[in-house]
């Protein structure tokens, strides 16, 4: 009896999670065939330097012509580990139109244009899968699809990127300034040379526009994300913050609000020491799910890393290689409900205020009918005198405020500024819980 | 165009978490008809007595006939929920044969003849999912079977019973005695009337069976899983753990040993207190999985309770049906491995012995010699004055081992216990980490 045929792999990228994806697969290949019941043969890889060293990479596998690639026949499954909007997708619309099944890390892409995959994947009765496109190893993305679907998710709150991360534990154990900590990150190899995706949140937000799309069946796109990153977080913020009894972290926050639309948001939060987000270290990952009947789940792990990543893209392979061998793809995209976005203005949330004010009877009043003015009031306030300045004449206050909408909390902001007695470094974050 | 007929739905058992399917069925209608593209009906509910009053649940359902339903033309899905092993089984094997898919919860089943399930399953050609098996709300059997099924899974570390979990977190917090704590759980509801299931570890066994079976792509029995319950753990050793660094947990292991043998375990055990596993409090549970590229994943949340429960019947539910619509099955049982278990007295383990002693010069040194005999090597010893016995004349000794065989240990112990100078009270338990 002649042996099945084995499946066809196309690899497109072979960098930090590309050459990890390629290893294991080398390494894997025979448990992989007992669980998916056929071979599966890594047929090409793209690269954009053919000259580049690849130790333990097989250089006949080697193409720097990615369409080529992708349009031989057979391919059953495409590997797309390049990142960028462009060539990605021209390149995963020319696979599915040529009946293969498409696994991808790329979370630009997907919050930028998921809904152009998605419905290319349906018509051609195709899988795509992209769990390692949000947090890492962690199984989030497979989650929320199909395990979550008999349950209304109400709220996804996520550490989602690890440099960040990485970045604000640093400055939170260390005491250090973000300059200071983003050369070591650097260093280390936690962030890159050019660390502004990371750092201003963008690589955040294109995880949450993700994971608010599967939580609540709707289109999200990435400028939905209202979204703020931590170049602004100094290490006062920090103390300050851990003396009130938080912990800042770069949250990613989807929310359905009592209207039925959906707020995504991408912003330096004070999180509660108790909550279980707070105690998320270094580079690690974590995503607090709140349904209506399941409660509060957590998912945490590695969410970056060549290897961790390779493996949550080898589990949407083996999937995906099952299915084509049983002749089916799995369930789609599901948007049905295509609730609207709040208007960031509308959004409700507690918020931090920290300002520096002059040290005169009825400061605080003064602040605090300002506040009042747009149904912003308060709940906690901390003063201390202000560094520098001789004691009696400066102080910092540390507001927390109840919850008021973004729009009415930066509208008294504006306020606030402009009275003569507050001198200055008005700093504005949002606060968890 | 005539609508695509309902796919029916049979519902066998309706206690806490049946009352809560048929509850969460009903409110999820129009939600469930968009996401699997059919509407589900269910037909009918089974129960052992029909005169219990049942607020909310249509009584023309009802039916104390279980074969009868799962007999009826047509039948898409069944959804077991009685618990048990018969008539559990054969109504489940009735369903499978009769072409419907089959969703469980039931733990004890699948830990002792499982197999017979799964490969029922793949003759008829159906679904047999079990996600509310294990972990209650916790999505933990997809992410094994179809999430990390790209990578090799080293260990899973679990604290999946509600009961014995929230009993030793009351034991830590509040200093009382297992006793005390039980009588309360009961008062409240996290235990039952008769608790020998969850405080002799029984039903954490039989999740740890299935989690091994999973984990190893191989068969693990209930009769394989080294199983000791939380009676006999009193508020010394708690407080002695703690005073060590450790808090003590209900621990279900699962691990792949260096000869490839599954070693399967559910004991209590000295957990670090800086450990993952050490802060889940309460009646969450959670999963701790180790796999070789994923690194270290941890799962957290509701491991029990009705509505939890059934959120994940509802998430298998939805997906079966999916399925069906499409006219497909999902993967089935992977055992491929066939990987043996380790003989228990084999297992590799650290160990905290704690026992009563003269406090004489001497008698540690001979302990140390007599573990020396059988390769057990001391890492860190307390002593403290006896409480009872005047000072200086009696002392209790809390030694934590390395490594050490568990045959190798129980021997050992079985000396000390004929040790002269050894007054009683020896406690035996394990360290994990």
């Amino acid at each position: 009896m002649t042996p099945a045929r084995p499946l066809k792999v196309a690899l497109l990228g072979c960098g930090v999670v590309g050459s990890q994806v390629a290893r294991q697969m080398l390494e894997g290949g025979d448990e992989f065939q007992a669980r998916v019941g056929r071979r599966l043969d890594l047929v090409g890889i793209s690269v954009r330097n053919l000259a580049k060293d690849r130790p333990g990479i097989d250089a006949a596998l080697l193409t720097d012509d990615a369409a080529e690639l992708v349009a031989r026949k057979g391919i059953d499954l495409v590997i797309e580990v390049m990142g960028g909007v462009e060539p990605a997708r021209s390149l995963i619309l020319a696979a599915m139109a040529g009946g293969a099944s498409v696994i991808t890390a790329n979370k630009q892409l997907l919050a930028q244009d998921g809904p152009t995959l998605y419905e290319a994947a349906a018509e051609a009765g195709v899988d795509l899968y992209y769990e390692a496109a949000v947090a890492g190893a962690i199984p989030i993305i497979r989650p929320l699809r199909e395990s979550l679907v008999g349950d209304e998710v109400t709220a996804v709150k996520g550490i989602v990127n690890g440099t960040t991360n990485f970045i604000l534990d640093k400055m939170t154990t260390e005491g250090s300034s973000f300059d200071e900590v983003l050369a070591e990150a650097q260093r280390l190899g936690y962030a890159e040379d050019d660390p502004t995706a990371d750092v201003e949140g963008l690589d955040a937000a294109a995880k949450a526009a993700i994971l608010a799309s599967l939580a609540f069946h709707s289109r999200v796109n990435l400028d939905d994300v209202d979204c703020e990153g931590i170049t602004t977080v100094t290490a006062d913020d920090v103390a300050t913050a851990a003396e009130l009894g938080y912990v800042i972290k770069l949250l990613a926050r989807c929310a359905l609000a009592p209207d039925n639309s959906i707020s995504v948001g991408v912003h330096p939060t004070l999180v509660p020491a108790n909550h279980p987000l707070a105690n998320v270290s270094g580079a690690f990952n974590a995503v607090f799910i709140e349904s209506r009947h399941a409660g509060q789940l957590m998912f945490m792990g590695p969410g970056a890393g060549g290897a961790p990543t390779a493996s949550a893209v080898l589990g949407d392979v083996i999937t995906a290689a099952r299915n084509r061998v049983r002749g089916v793809a799995g369930p789609g995209e599901s948007s049905y409900s295509a609730r609207p976005v709040t208007p960031r203005n509308l959004v409700p949330s507690r918020f931090y205020v920290a300002l520096s004010v002059d040290d005169e009877p009825g400061v605080l009043a003064k602040i605090a009918a300002s506040f009042a003015r747009y149904q912003v009031s308060i709940q906690a306030v901390r003063q201390e005198s202000e560094p520098g300045r001789p004691l009696g004449q400066g102080a910092r206050l540390a507001i927390l405020t109840h919850a008021a909408r973004v729009g009415d909390m930066k509208a008294a902001v504006e306020d606030l500024a402009a009275m003569p007695e507050v001198t200055g470094g008005i700093t504005l974050m949002r606060v968890e819980g």
